[in-house]
């Protein structure tokens, strides 16, 4: 993919301070308006397929309600069976790259962008990203967000409304603002 | 209703493990593309007429802003004089019963489904449902979540952002996530 | 603005009860049909000038990501160098000014209205407003709610997924449901 030999890229995909670049203004353009048209196509397997090409690598069985939006794509990686309800907003500023059966419910947020806490860089609109990492087997609640640099494991479950500011290990059921671990799920054998 | 007389339409409703049937699929697909079609619709009897007739029963004075999506609308009963916000989302796989004089504002969720905790299980897409009901003269504020199984009683103000994970009596305002009662509330005579 | 002679306009504003008038309808009716076309137009700059051109005053870089709601829009001021992420809810009922330099992400929402405490009255739809006054230089994260009343100062950062309740001055980092201090912010020299 072309974008990545952009520099503007690089820094964005690596956490550093970047601006975003002339390929990364006109890649979301692209990604913006085609969004805006496949989120209006009422049958099930163009509107998936359409939006699937979007994104850097999707696996099987993939299958997202409208209205959804990311902002460039290119930076997405799911595996196989992912489902995600309508409303669900993935800001892949930074890399998102989601396991095996993950379930989102509505108007889930995941959140790479970090803006700059120094108001005079900020207004340069220079910014940072942390990249979220989820697990197979997570199903995050209608409602929830998750923020730049989380890492969830296998098998946690995210209560709907949830706010998750930090990592989680696997098999942990994780609620409230900010998420903390609720109990422990350990699989049935 | 046909769809009444589908086993897992059945074992769905009455809150058992069940897996999406042919007959649930198609309701869901049509009820999508319905959705899709309806919210972009300018006029609001029009719209407001449209959308109320693919839920169960509806009283008079409805009126909901676009863009409203819920599950299959047939497990959606809602009394006279509701108004819902911009961007509501009904998840009715579980019956969902709302009073009178119910005001929704923006971006409130009801979620009536509960995956299962095991995630073999989850991976088969077996769920399960809890009803949510709410009483008359509810006001959900902006943001909130309803959880599964979730009771309200009559003049409940749940406020903005609020997360609401179990039942609460008549004549209290609750806040916070989990949301807590802040305090009483009788009405004036 | 015509619509400024309206008495029940006069009420709204100045945070008195009020029924919503036929003025204020047709207005309200007329902002959502238009919102509904703009927000599906894809070139940007048209995008942004339809939009803007609803608002009672907006500076010069205006960006707002589709789709983007609000009621009447005449009482929005907004500064220069305003950025919204998807999804944006600006519930102006009553009066939201907005500084310079100031982003939104996804899923923002920014309620002024104050339904009754009392049932019989809240029947009525008669309601109250109270001001949002968002300073220079604020971010509000994604998912974030701000409430009627709440005054931000300068450089401020709203911690994504907050609820905020009430006013907090210049320089802070506020995180939570409701919204608290995490810590001061203090701008480099």
């Amino acid at each position: 993919m072309e974008i990545e030999q952009d520099p503007a890229y690089q820094q964005m995909i690596n956490g550093e301070l970047y601006l975003e670049s002339r390929p990364l203004v006109n890649l979301r353009n692209d990604v913006r308006t085609k969004l805006m048209e496949y989120n209006l196509i009422a049958d099930n397997d163009q509107r998936n397929t359409k939006i699937k090409s979007l994104m850097k690598s999707v696996g099987n069985r993939f299958f997202v309600e409208p209205t959804i939006y990311f902002s460039y794509g290119v930076n997405i990686t799911i595996g196989d069976h992912f489902y995600a309800n309508h409303d669900v907003m993935l800001c892949d500023e930074g890399k998102i790259t989601i396991g095996n059966d993950v379930k989102f419910g509505p108007k889930v947020g995941l959140y790479t962008p970090k803006h700059p806490m120094d108001p005079a860089v900020r207004r340069t609109e220079a910014e940072r990203t942390a990249p979220i990492t989820i697990g197979n087997d997570v199903w995050v609640g209608g409602s929830a967000s998750i923020l730049p640099g989380v890492t969830l494991g296998n098998n946690v479950i995210v209560g709907a409304g949830s706010v998750v500011t930090k990592s989680f290990p696997d098999n942990v059921i994780v609620v409230g603002n900010p998420a903390r671990i609720l109990r422990k799920n350990e699989p049935k054998d």
